[in-house]
């Protein structure tokens, strides 16, 4: 999704692919093939590049560092990447820098140690009417992976041997009694400049993110000033450069007081702004690109009054494209991403944009192209009766 | 142009191009090396293919009909085609469907026959007190190519020789005293569906489309609807498929009255709907795809009250990348596309898009970018004093 800003601008992309058919070698004209794991393949992407950067967080930091050392821009450092890599390191530093965040504790290594701990936590929150907590790995996770809400020890009793035989650490976090999920898109240049895009909100479905609508509705603006804030202070507390999405809770205080509290943090353009490609004056992917290459950031203002990103999660199709003379003739106005990859059961393969002046329709339409893409029958979709006037008057 | 949309509609897109550095080499993927007057080359192009399409008109009609013959989509048509390949043919074929044009004749191969038919013309002209009128050839011509002004048979002495000789035929037409120039682009789906783009003007610099505005200012509603009422026509009557765009003349009769003529067609995907790209809900690229793949056309409802497109024809800076600092920075709200070619004196290197309220915010915005990306001195650039709220507010 880095391909089209990259040919507009003149820049020159080339991009490390696991498969010669993966998503990204599709559309980009030089991907060579290769593990991000894999030294000599890194090494031999990198030959005469200004910058390496990411489209996941998975890359190991040493190599990194060693590419760093010879004199390439590694954007956003490895020093920072860490925080969005481990989830340890990320609480900490977020604690430290006194930004807001949900009641955690790291498990010690010992198993006994930490079950007493984890048993404490659970008592803790009991006390406050909650009777289960979150219990995460510190790496490896995304998308709902790596995550188990728990009511005792016993629930995680093979995260703890894992644990306790050297494998990935655990932490704890309060089951947080969210209002709802909000994200905000940030984006800082090494000099420092920093954009941010208005605050959406995130719409989880079994822990994977299903739609966002933008900017999130009935947000007071005083709330979303300070979602913004609180984004661009983890942006330059953590010195990212690129794009930074941090997703939060939207949480009220039984004084009727709200607040946000930071989830989850990706150092890359990230699901929740997808709806920038075509909502927003600058898209995620173009700004990432600027602010890798420290060029100017662009305007992030919206392009609509509304706009909805429906994801589209697994599909009963084989082809998605044998969807697109229904879709794209019962929703003129949606705009279809489709990424090129193999269906499978719940995985992202594409994405629906629609914008428009009502709420009610955008997102009723967005989620009917997604749904007939998902392979739902056209008759059974809502909106049937809807035509492009509905959507855009 | 096309491989953004190809991308997101999942469409596998493979081009034709002349060099391994071209400028589509450089973001599609799959893009072998021939010309496009190279049976062979054509041959291991289609291989495969659902649909044979194009991004200029120069290409053989035997060679497609004979591709056509082996059951291969060829879109538009050859025999469409043709009235955009040949100024001879498209007149005669406009008049015979009672289009307006300019008047025209086409002028005979002999040498004696063809100069007094043209000096009849001309006389013809001057007694309504026009003194000059225009000479092009049928075939070949671009960007101001192929046309002369001229106010006797003298001035085309050259052209009457090779037409006399076997070349390229001849045709005279009025030079229209025309009020301004306007586009109307228009797509149309083999099965028969038809959108229309707003109607824009097309600011011409040296025969040279130089600056759009979408939509034409303060044209009169009655006059848009006649000109995309003409532009369907032309789409219907010469059976277009894929983007057709259609420039026209606006003219004024003694009478106070308007009036479109017909100026010069062209079956692809053109220079004055590249403002679609950010200033419409469907980009006439992506429109494009759709409509030669006969799949359901999108929405091409403007995204903007204005959106300005300024070409960047010929540059002093050795590579205009360098100038993204510069330009991005001024123009936040900027939309930059730059097409990866060598720069050449008066060539179109790229192009810049500006949406907003304000028209006068908007161009000077979008000609002050492009200017930048020509290489002109920063300071010598108006618009220093403008930021982004005055050009969005």
């Amino acid at each position: 999704m880095m391909a089209p800003p990259a040919g507009e601008l003149g820049l020159h992309l080339r991009v490390l692919v696991e498969a010669p058919d993966s998503s990204a070698a599709q559309v980009v004209a030089d991907a060579p093939v290769g593990g991000a794991r894999d030294e000599e393949a890194v090494r031999d992407l990198v030959a005469g590049a200004d910058v390496l950067t990411f489209e996941h967080e998975h890359v190991p930091g040493d190599l990194l560092r060693a590419l760093q050392a010879q004199g390439l821009a590694v954007r956003p450092d490895p020093d920072a990447l860490l925080f969005a890599q481990d989830k340890i390191a990320m609480r900490e530093r977020l604690t430290a820098l006194g930004l807001p965040c949900p009641r955690w504790a790291a498990l010690p290594a010992d198993r006994d140690r930490a079950e007493s701990a984890l048993e404490e936590f659970l008592t803790h929150a009991a006390a406050s009417g909650e009777r289960s907590a979150v219990v995460k790995t510190s790496r490896g996770g995304y998308d709902g992976k790596g995550v188990r809400v728990v009511t005792a020890a016993a629930d995680v009793d093979d995260w703890l041997d894992e644990a306790a035989q050297g494998g990935v650490p655990l932490l704890v976090e309060e089951k947080v009694p969210f209002v709802r999920e909000l994200a905000v898109l940030v984006a800082r240049r090494p000099s420092g400049e920093v954009r941010t895009w208005p605050v959406v909100e995130s719409v989880q479905q079994d822990g994977v993110c299903a739609v966002v609508v933008a900017p999130a509705p009935g947000l007071p603006d005083a709330l979303a000033d300070r979602a913004r804030t609180v984004a661009e202070q983890v942006a330059r507390g953590l010195d990212v450069t690129g794009v930074l999405a941090v997703e939060m809770f939207e949480v009220q205080a039984a004084d009727g007081s709200s607040e946000v509290l930071v989830n989850e943090l990706a150092m890359r353009p990230h699901n929740s702004g997808h709806w920038t490609i075509d909502g927003a004056v600058t898209s995620q992917f173009e700004q990432h690109l600027r602010a890798v290459l420290d060029l100017p950031l662009g305007d992030t203002s919206p392009r609509a009054r509304w706009t909805v990103m429906a994801n589209v999660l697994g599909s009963t199709l084989t082809e998605l494209t044998d969807a697109l003379p229904q879709v794209l003739a019962r929703y003129p106005e949606a705009r279809v991403d489709l990424y090129g990859k193999g269906v499978r059961p719940g995985r992202k393969l594409g994405h629906v944009n629609v914008c428009g002046d009502d709420l009610g329709t955008v997102r009723e339409r967005a989620l009917g192209a997604a749904a007939l893409l998902r392979g739902e029958d056209v008759a059974a979709v809502p909106g049937a009766g809807t035509d492009l006037e509905g959507a855009d008057a």
